[in-house]
């Protein structure tokens, strides 16, 4: 079995490198975190003392991590997984990161004869521990056929987008569906409440209809009974469509309906939101309407 | 069986009259267009002179009209509806129209003892035809009652969504939801082939998780292939923003994602894209790129 290596041990990386060692992968771990890395080694991994040294110690090197510059200071630092990469080896990285970012880590990859994958997820931390994350995956078709069985373990639906970068775009899209469709669904649900209907009754009414979606039925719910405990963090979704906009600007696309949704994430977590599921996005139209929708008991 | 008048032979009412007729419904019926009129007419429809005689001479009067204006015309004009309507009788407006002006036409029925539904619809011409449509009821319980045999002959999600006007504020709901979810589906595939990945292979794998929508599904396969003709055309859906707008004007509500919506369908008919489907919307964006989404095979 491939010897794996795993940087990043959060509230995604965590259960996803214990279900690899579950399945009996042999597994070198390293996090800043000491405590988060403990626990993985009481499960049965090994630490690693750097990323250099276990990109040295494996075959496959997964990262997990928050965002393009830990991605950066991970793979390209001081004693960072370049420095240690074998040829032969493969570095899959499953943070969401900026394409660019992912295509320039293939880029070095390949220039110590390694191979690469992007492979961002979707899921949340309620796929990563039943292992039923959405993975998007780009890169070489041998490097995704390489990976799969490592794949398996941690998700269900795994799709090849294209070649490095592609996993990354796909994230992003889903990012900006995600966004956008939030904030439709949350204009539609309060222009509906204060004009004087019940809200629930429109969502029930609407919901067999082309306005059918998956936002619509989980974060409409989420709307209706504010329950904004995550889910997924407003800041990670900031984040995402951080990401999503600076490609935009890098490549001259204008997209005015994912600027709404960043400003008010911006707005959201300003008002001390941050930790909120994203369907909060909600209240900040409330907040502008200065009105608020009733809760129902759907 | 209730004698139905019908007013509004298009391309909506024209089917929908017909199944009325088929049903054994005696039916009078009026249209300025006397071609769209001779037709119901030659399927066994009496002609009436004017709304007011429609009125006169039925039990349950359905007016299913362009718009806001057309229905003020016909139910509070000259020879107007209000000048027949008989104590004791039903007006059904199934246009789609400003809450407000469907809330205006239900007192007035009832100052004459009548009752009154705002019952727009969903699902366009095909749902029309196949009497599969969507409709969203608003008025008192008991006239929803006496109506609901005769919406059964016309569509399928038949939802009685609260007091009068409520049917409006769905639809309203429905058309911000399907437009907004338009511009995200157009942002995301537009960047994404932008990119570089292939678009077709995005939507793919980002439709099984919280992306997933009957837009991304159908609109979005659309936008992929190019199929822009209708559909649901596009100066159909800026009336409709328009009606949302408005009535967020009325009430206080900012709606960021549905104005960009309202702009951009704007701009597609300055372009000359009038009667273009709704997902035409996409070109809107790529013209501001300076760049097209490859068509696919999918």
């Amino acid at each position: 079995m491939e010897r794996i290596g795993f940087i990043g041990l959060g509230i995604m990386g965590k259960p996803m490198s214990l279900h690899l060692l579950s399945a009996g992968y042999p597994l070198c771990v390293l996090d800043v975190v000491q405590s988060a890395q403990d626990q993985v080694i009481a499960a049965g991994a090994r630490a690693g003392a750097s990323p250099q040294e276990v990109a040295a110690q494996s075959d496959v090197v997964i990262t997990m991590l928050p965002d393009s510059p830990e991605v950066e200071q991970v793979v390209f630092g001081k004693a960072g997984v370049l420095t240690g990469l074998r040829a032969g080896s493969l570095l899959i990285d499953m943070s969401t990161i900026l394409p660019s970012m992912a295509r320039r880590v293939a880029q070095a990859a390949r220039a110590q004869a390694a191979d690469a994958l992007d492979a961002p997820v979707s899921g949340g931390q309620v796929g990563a521990q039943n292992a039923t994350l959405s993975i998007m995956v780009g890169g070489a078709p041998a490097a995704f056929a390489r990976a799969q069985p490592i794949f398996e373990k941690m998700g269900k639906n795994i799709v090849h987008v294209g070649e490095a970068g592609a996993g990354q775009i796909a994230k992003m899209a889903n990012q900006i569906i995600v966004g956008v469709t939030i904030l439709g669904v949350s204009e539609a649900l309060l222009l509906a409440a204060k004009a004087g209907a019940d809200p629930a009754k429109v969502r029930e009414a609407i919901s067999g209809g082309f306005a059918q979606s998956r936002i619509l039925e989980l974060h409409g719910q989420r709307m209706l009974q504010r329950a904004f405990q995550p889910g997924f963090k407003v800041k990670l979704h900031r984040k995402d469509m951080a990401i999503a906009l600076n490609t935009a600007k890098e490549l001259g696309v204008a997209l005015p309906a994912s600027a709404n949704v960043a400003e008010l994430l911006n707005a959201l977590i300003a008002n001390g939101g941050a930790e909120l599921d994203h369907s909060a996005l909600v209240t900040m139209l409330e907040k502008l309407a200065n009105f608020q929708i009733p809760t129902t008991s759907i």
